[in-house]
């Protein structure tokens, strides 16, 4: 289905502030950018880089008064993601480099300290896919799903302990699950088509038998309609934007998706 | 300046054929791309990854039949480039380590055969910045510039043989002359503003004082509005596709560049 | 000063054990290699690759039975690192990318929880190094430092609330403090001359004035006799080895470090 | 098959001179470093960076008088090299994004003015392992090997006129036959037990059917007992050592393999 995604930050910058934003969606194998903006106003210099995940950052110093970011993409992406019951666990021996760094416990995935918990989730699973998919059905009747977002970022423990969460929270504790069962498992953040109320959104992703599956405990499936913004460990590396300095708040953020056809 | 560029390739493809394309410009300290297009006539997916260079590539088999790549994007870049007599030569114990590899002889460019002729042609100059500019004025002086493109490709040697050539054989050639003087030197693929006639373009970069620098021998100072697609170390790194098998070639190609304000 | 050392790791594999060990020094600004050895008894295939933050890490398959990990290495390193007092704050917009993700939390360091703690440790002081040299001096104060080591890793927030740590402990909430700051910090694994007991030692190194700077509140000063083995955010990324499957233990570690002249 | 593998140069430096080094081979799939040194006299600083194709490569600037590099290693390596007669030629669109930059045609590897002959000479062969075989057989048969060095770089196009050349060669025309199929092929400086003279020595690798396979038209099968160094596209990119400045020449190299057991 082909999406058109916006994003629009509206600031009021008291002070020189700098920022380093993750708005620019990439071409990948499952995501295709046919058109995309991005623009300031008013408009100062921008660096781009690319971080330690293959996201494309943007880093500036945003001047005092009004502040806008607006970005926008015209997005090829599939309306089923693609599922793979039984796809087998991969050892860890035979998992690619990059993908061993998603085993590791981060800041909001507090992985060494599920291991427990994740086996009793998954007792009677295949190893691979199906033990994801066991850890997100488990979310989705455990944890309380509360839409729309929150500022207050926390972790998987306290996830589990609140027994509630936003998308990002709910992600959180499926991560750490996975991870503690040596599956790597990675936050995204990004657009989803019908999301309601709208705005942005954060799932998690599994690499089972070879590649990377799409898991959200947040919506029914069959899910699709998926525009991936950025990839990392976790919230703290997928923030879209990070801000240095004295804390500056949006004081609007308007979230955009429609089916162009 | 904030320009619209566009390419458009016509292919008639007789069998599926692979290509390796490069037509996404990147944001970097020199231009950003407030907009941009990316579209394939008939859609089929395509794969996209960063080249060792830094470069966005985009892999993809095209069908039997016509096919057409259609690429656009709105930018701003600077209106006459940053110029810098006097810059000095950067030692090379203290280049960065990315610039280490742009000292070396390439496909099409064969620094390791240049020394004494480069030493002739900057004879008196200060090392650095002013030894480019001397490079750049002998070959505006002594290479004669033939408009337009050419599909054989010829090295810096036989460049110089023939005393004449197209713009990526100038710049084959100032990139070989810089680099036997130890100053790092690349080739970017791009559009240029006002070109005549309009075409994809090439040109060069020397890095001394610290940056890197645009020369283009092909055109009257002062110079700007350049839009970089892509870097290497020559041009066997920069086409903008790269296709396997039996050689297909555009029917049609179509370049163009436009002021939006 | 050249300094020896070595590590050996014996284990008691009860079924195939796949490892990812952390155990090469690398040679870089501050140190450099002149020899090393690295030995498996019973020799089984390893596989090499750098991690995201530059570290060489060697994969393999542990089999069943006695197996041991013998590396060594004799080593180039500074009897004092430098220091710094009074290098300046630098400002984020002018970090190099690469620092930029020692500013954001990780597992064990939750720089998002610290800010107002480390302006109070670090009122009156001048931005930058001299921030950095409070935060040591407050965790030599405040924090009472356990020598040996511990299975058992806990979280600053976890440190702050015990008021004691091993050296992993301590150096997780300095990290977590300068990076509250918005100072890069970076958790260092490796060998410290005259370290007593001698054991494998972390401490961690803070971004200012350009460069990176050895911090360690364990020691006292003037501190040197250093030898890296590994970076990363915190103790996640630095594990001299990780080990998948059911927890294997090592049934012995000898650490040595000798003065070779 | 352990082997200890030393090389030592010896230079008599008329003025501070930069060298780039590339001595310390890596640990890898095919070969596991063992021991190592790496030693200089009179010693200066280092400094260790990792080239665009992975290789250690180490920055100096060599003091004026008597200067000496001495590396060694005892490393794990096979008796014989994995030959896979029947492996299919991969197609391009399914290639690792890494395999991609060795189809491109390189300074000494001019593989864009090769496409008949190779296909001449691979001729009735299977598609993949068995074309590059020919090619080897080709070489053995058509291009006399000159053992010993040579400081006189020359391309696949020179060598192909010539009809004799060095290990290095020899390697460059095979490389540029592979590439002009399609085949991604690579050059590797390094040991080979059993060399006569003993020197440094060159091959290649192609990919195909998976993996990277060990070529050599200069030694006769089977083959083993290789120990790599340092890959590229091409001599150009695997020089043990780049220097730049006036040119300066070790006035005695010394190379060594021999069997530990």
């Amino acid at each position: 289905m082909l999406l058109h995604t916006s994003c629009e930050l509206n600031f009021e910058i008291p002070e020189p502030t700098v920022f380093v934003l993750m708005l620019r969606p990439r071409s990948s194998q499952q995501q295709w950018i046919t058109q995309e903006e991005y623009r300031l106003s008013p408009s100062v210099q921008m660096f781009e880089f690319t971080d330690g995940y293959g996201n494309l950052c943007q880093r500036l110093i945003a001047p005092p008064g009004d502040f806008a970011v607006y970005t926008a993409a015209e997005v090829n992406t599939p309306e089923f993601v693609e599922v793979a019951p039984g796809a087998p666990f991969v050892e860890v021996q035979n998992l690619p480099d990059t993908a061993l760094s998603y085993l590791l416990p981060s800041r909001f995935c507090e992985s060494d300290r599920f291991g427990q918990m994740a086996t009793e989730i998954t007792a009677g699973q295949l190893l691979g896919y199906d033990q994801v998919l066991a850890i997100e059905n488990w979310l989705r009747s455990s944890i309380r799903y509360e839409p729309g977002s929150s500022n207050v970022l926390i972790s998987a423990i306290e996830v589990n302990l609140k027994q509630s969460g936003v998308c990002r929270d709910l992600s959180h504790l499926g991560i750490a699950l996975c991870r503690s069962l040596s599956i790597p498992a990675r936050m995204v953040v990004g657009y989803r088509y019908g999301l309601e109320p709208m705005d942005l959104h954060a799932w998690f992703e599994a690499y089972v038998g070879g590649s990377w599956y799409t898991f959200d405990a947040t919506q029914p499936g069959p899910k699709g309609g998926y525009v991936a913004i950025g990839f990392g460990r976790d919230a703290a590396d997928v923030a879209i934007y990070n801000q240095f300095g004295p804390p500056v708040y949006p004081i609007e953020q308007t979230v955009s998706v429609y089916l162009k056809h």
